[in-house]
């Protein structure tokens, strides 16, 4: 039997457009994965009667109600007080969170006022969900066919209440277990990759495949479900590895985040050091290397050269070489990348040069144009790439991200 | 009188948990400007049915109705036909809409497909609202008493036509004008912001002041409602100079938005040229000041000296004092700054070295210890910076924000 949830987040800052609602962007994922269809979401302000209101929508077209927000004494518990109410249930003090938000308090050192203890009214009869992340507690209850249950707004603890909280209180809805794994690739549009897997995706139906565009390259998306854990694996390995065989050289992994992520592991696998010269890109390929905790083991350094003058000093780029060819020219990029392993003393370099926008360069090459280059102990790769007349944002993040994919390739036997 | 909108966001995307919907969030803070009021936000799949029962609530408790989403061809023009259908209207050839979709084909020398063409079917009546960020346009109309707009969903076309094509029909609706200035703050936050503020804020009832936590500092908004732009400006700039004064040095302008963006025009406007040396960072202070277009007229370039022979070899540090006092250090960020502005001859250098996280440095430096380095023609200035234990990205972000605005209090005088 399918399941049908309605989200209802419940906070004025959200109708006035002070933050947007990543909680139903997070609890739709989350339903979704439990095979649970989400058919609307709602956000309504602090105002218990329009809450009722929206409860009473709710209740006529799903199954499962969820709320976010509204919890704790700020909002009088507002959330608390109007679930009740619209499933005819009182509110009863729940002795042991009371003691828990005494002894929270105490373990602050901060004195508690009487509004917190509020906190500990719960709904009669209610299974009471521990936040270990705050301070206000959820609840869950069933109420004329209804399963209801109210997760605390700020994302950190609502996250971990649905996941360790709400989770298990829908386990039972769940028939066996869902699986997903997702397969990362680099250099291929959403589009094109659906082009390919079209095939695939129509013939299957479990396992499931699905595309998802993200900005460090699209995902495949392979969902089975089954009975356990090991039956909805063994259902998946097939296409994966079919997708992996279709999609070639753009796969760069499997339950992997980035580009730079494989590098890294890639790198300290092989026990090499990299290092970048980098002028459109700015520092954007150093930050994308430098973001990652343990780059410091293979990560030495980087230079921008955002002006002729460091690219000549500081990474010997000859005068005559950019004054012929021009700073965006597959020559530079070369002599870049060469410049930059001799000064860094690093095992490869990589390097950008190009057009980040908003106009052409005094050349006349077009915004989008980049020359990318790859220099290794006895060699040297030059790639052009084409970002096309994007926004600057976006020629920068392409660019840096089909550097460091240069290094993956040379070190996944590629180039 | 006052007015009441609802937002429907119609994508089953959306229901998925692909996307958040911040085109709700884009629309609440432009519909509150205007003084109308927003009750709730609704999101539904792209199901004609779901949609038609959400338009019929929303028609009994909001007197405009928004929507988002649904207009295009791969989604049969979904929002238009249901919004039609529900106020009783029919969709009629819109024969200017058929020559621009035309013409933007023939433009990009694609071929057209028919079904592009039913983007032209417009509700009878309608005032068209010209797309000139996409394909789809938007339709707006007034039946049964309440304003329906219908906009695209991608976020770019949907900011822009709320901005240039929504906001006109809905202009008679509003009492006056409304008018917001923006006073930015760096290295405050909202609450240390808000206790110095408080009795202002409490003493204000036209305009009024609030502040908002954002990634690149505190802001205050100050909002004044009045019959005319000049009227509102005059209430405002009595409270922008009461904010000036009492945040002093924080304050690092009005309407602007960001440190680096200071930097930039601070620089171009004294005709000096920047530099930067990079340990912790890692390059993210150089991709912030070349996320900025114009950036090269004054952004020289950077070194990110991710090891200490970096530091020696490029930047000229001693190496007795990398031994001595180790790479975090004062003596440290101040060499590599002086080093920063000499090898890549600029006018100021700026310097950060620390410790990212996530864990201490061999020397046993906490994580969030930063020192930041400034160096210029015959001075140089030492700052230590705690970002305290906090995740990596963060230490990295603050870290970087506070070298730049060394920066900022150099070129202002406040160093």
């Amino acid at each position: 039997m399918s399941h049908t949830a309605e989200l209802i987040a419940v906070g004025t800052e959200l109708l006035l457009g002070d933050i947007a609602n990543t909680n139903a962007q997070m609890l739709s994922q989350g339903l979704s994965q439990l095979g649970i269809n989400v058919f609307y979401h709602t956000v309504v302000g602090d105002n218990p009667e329009r809450l009722r209101q929206a409860v009473a929508i709710a209740k006529t077209r799903a199954d499962i109600i969820l709320t976010t927000g509204g919890l704790g004494p700020t909002c009088d518990d507002l959330t608390k007080v109007a679930l009740a109410e619209s499933f005819g249930k009182k509110l009863v003090r729940h002795a042991p969170s009371e003691q828990r938000i005494r002894d929270r308090f105490a373990a602050m050192g901060h004195e508690m006022t009487e509004n917190n203890l509020q906190q500990a009214m719960l709904p009669e009869g209610c299974t009471v969900l521990d936040n270990d992340w705050g301070t206000a507690p959820g609840a869950a209850f069933t109420a004329e066919g209804v399963r209801v249950i109210l997760l605390p707004g700020p994302p950190w603890e609502c996250e971990n209440m649905f996941r360790y909280r709400a989770v298990p209180f829908l386990q039972d809805l769940v028939e066996g277990v869902i699986v997903s794994r997702t397969v990362k690739t680099f250099g291929i549009g959403e589009s094109a990759a659906e082009a390919v897997l079209r095939p695939l995706m129509t013939r299957l139906q479990n396992p499931t495949l699905a595309p998802y565009a993200k900005p460090t390259g699209t995902e495949l998306r392979i969902t089975a479900r089954a009975q356990t854990q090991a039956q909805a694996l063994a259902l998946i390995a097939p296409v994966e590895e079919e997708v992996k065989a279709l999609l070639g050289e753009h796969v760069i992994g499997v339950d992997v985040r980035s580009v730079p992520e494989v590098v890294l592991s890639l790198l300290r696998e092989r026990g090499l050091t990299l290092g970048t010269a980098e002028s459109c890109t700015g520092g954007f390929m150093a930050k994308l290397m430098t973001d990652l905790p343990g780059s410091s083991a293979v990560f030495r350094g980087g230079v921008v050269s955002y002006t002729n003058e460091v690219k000549a000093n500081v990474l010997g780029v000859p005068w005559a070489m950019l004054e012929e060819h021009g700073a965006v020219s597959p020559q530079v990029a070369q002599a870049m990348a060469q410049g930059a392993r001799h000064s860094l003393g690093c095992d490869l370099a990589v390097s950008a040069t190009g057009v980040a926008g908003p106009g052409p360069d005094e050349r006349g090459n077009p915004v989008g144009l980049v020359y990318l280059g790859l220099a290794w102990e006895g060699g040297c790769y030059v790639k052009e790439f084409r970002a096309g007349n994007v926004a600057r944002e976006r020629v920068r993040r392409q660019s840096a991200q089909q550097g460091l994919d240069l290094v993956r390739r040379k070190l996944t036997g590629l180039l």
